[in-house]
């Protein structure tokens, strides 16, 4: 290959995505097995080897991987409930054998924001914040060109910042309010669900037996009074978020991904909206929100495969 | 001189501090003015210059300025209400002229962060933020030994995120309910005025006709029950904030500065049961809350000497 390729990797509970990317941002190759069906971590790898071998490539860059309960710090699996492979699996070295280069490990929301940085909508960019608005909110921060990850590897949890600490939702973290359980796909829901009592009976959403977000959302975009009223309030505490979280950083832009989030400019302009009403007046009109240009389906393995390219071209 | 010597400047609304700072953080030379004396910007230079000269100093390695609306990225003041200075200043300019050396102008809570890292308590340390309580709340954030200023130069302002965004106490930024309406001097004492009709007659505090951040914070080491409460729940809102702003930059330790924080261990105490209360797991027990070592009265001097060192020897 006359010019660099990486190997992007992201691990997940059902399924095990993997993806030759050139420097470009281009996929060149792409594949896709069910974790469940290997009993072990070896097993994978030699699929996934096997598998770009035979469509011709070898000779990676690195190899970027993204994996449930993945210490970035040791390059280990550890006890990650939704896989099979019990206890700490060195899923680095595993890799690094198998394909004889370099790995690294990756959380995915910084996975994300590194990958905006190198193939989406933030290359202008030295100064900001991806947000991920999947299950629950992830967010990956960049200053001055560099990835935060904080002194334990937990920078960027913006999701778990509360807005409400003392009436708010139960979070999954075990405190109440996180930002996360009002802005995600399942925070969307759960505003439905406290909200159906007063679901005129007239909203489309009364034909949908137990609506996700997605539906919401749909529903919002055929101008549903009800769905507007709860994605007027995601973007509500969103946007409040946002103005506050830019006290952090001082950032140029979030860049907004997932689902929700790239349903469409409308939601944008909505959060848009609310962080210059309530951000401070010195960064008033100073602080961007983008779409991410990454499509959902390869995020991971693009930001995974530039994670590689970004740490191991210049150190960061 | 056999080594290097920055000069500190702090122009304040009423006085003007300045000294010669050694490298370790010693002050061997230190003078004070006061500001409304000199009609001009011009003839407050003249003056210091003029005192450290006839006290034998000169040629140095760099002149760090703490100013009111001083603007880092121009080193100018710029129409600073408490100043009799007009208009715009080209502060770092005048310096540099008559000292024939470089400068730079700093916000204080940054000028903290830096000289706790150079010369406090937190020369051990790569990330960490800084709180200054004092008027308001002010903070200097390190990531990765980094000062972080923000794209616009406004990374940092903790004070200015929101506790109680919807029912709390008018800000002086416009807003409502942040954080320094509640820590601070000023914080305390909005504490005590709303709370004083409850307040019962034994208190020590019923003796005192407007008492100040620093009275409450006496009569709270004296054990009066009333003033308890109020540093109990100052702290407890530093500290569940503090928890939550770990989700940023995943810090090593808080370093807190300022008349009420230095107050003695027991503030600390308070806010590190709360933050531990508060924090997310994976990082309980991984946060420390730290006492600043620099003393309230020369931190300006050695935070923007610290700053000129730090500046001018590598890059930041």
């Amino acid at each position: 290959m006359d010019q660099k390729y990486a190997l992007g990797v992201d691990i997940g509970g059902t399924k095990t995505a993997f993806g030759v990317v050139s420097e470009k941002g281009v996929i060149i190759f792409h594949g896709e097995v069910p974790t469940r069906d290997y009993p072990t971590p070896e097993e994978l790898i030699k699929e996934i080897e096997g598998q770009i071998t035979e469509a011709g490539y070898s000779d990676f860059f690195g190899i970027g991987i993204g994996a449930p309960n993945g210490n970035a710090l040791t390059g280990n699996i550890e006890f990650a409930p939704n896989l099979k492979w019990e206890g700490i699996v060195p899923i680095c070295s595993l890799f690094e054998e198998k394909f004889a280069t370099r790995s690294i490990l990756i959380n995915d929301a910084n996975a994300a924001a590194v990958g905006e940085r190198m193939f989406g909508n933030a290359k202008d960019l030295d100064h900001f914040v991806t947000i991920t608005l999947g299950t629950g909110l992830g967010s990956g921060v960049i200053i001055n060109g560099h990835l935060v990850e904080g002194h334990n590897g937990f920078a960027g949890e913006y999701g778990h910042i509360r807005v409400f600490p003392e009436s708010g939702r139960l979070c999954g973290c075990g405190r109440n309010g996180c930002l996360e359980t009002y802005v995600s796909s399942t925070g969307v829901v759960r505003t439905f669900d406290e909200w159906k009592s007063d679901m005129p009976s007239d909203s489309l959403l009364t034909k949908i037996e137990t609506p996700d977000a997605s539906a919401i959302f749909d529903c919002w975009k055929k101008k549903d009074a009800f769905a507007t009223r709860i994605v007027d309030y995601t973007a509500q505490i969103l946007g409040r978020c946002l103005a506050d979280f830019s006290c952090f950083s001082d950032p140029q832009a979030y860049i907004l991904f997932g689902g929700i989030a790239q349903s469409g400019q409308g939601f944008v302009d909505k959060v848009k909206i609310e962080l210059e009403k309530n951000i401070i007046k010195p960064l008033k009109g100073k602080v961007e929100i983008r779409l991410s240009l990454l499509h959902d389906e390869n995020a991971a393995i693009l930001g995974s495969a530039a994670t590689t390219f970004w740490k191991f071209n210049k150190n960061v």
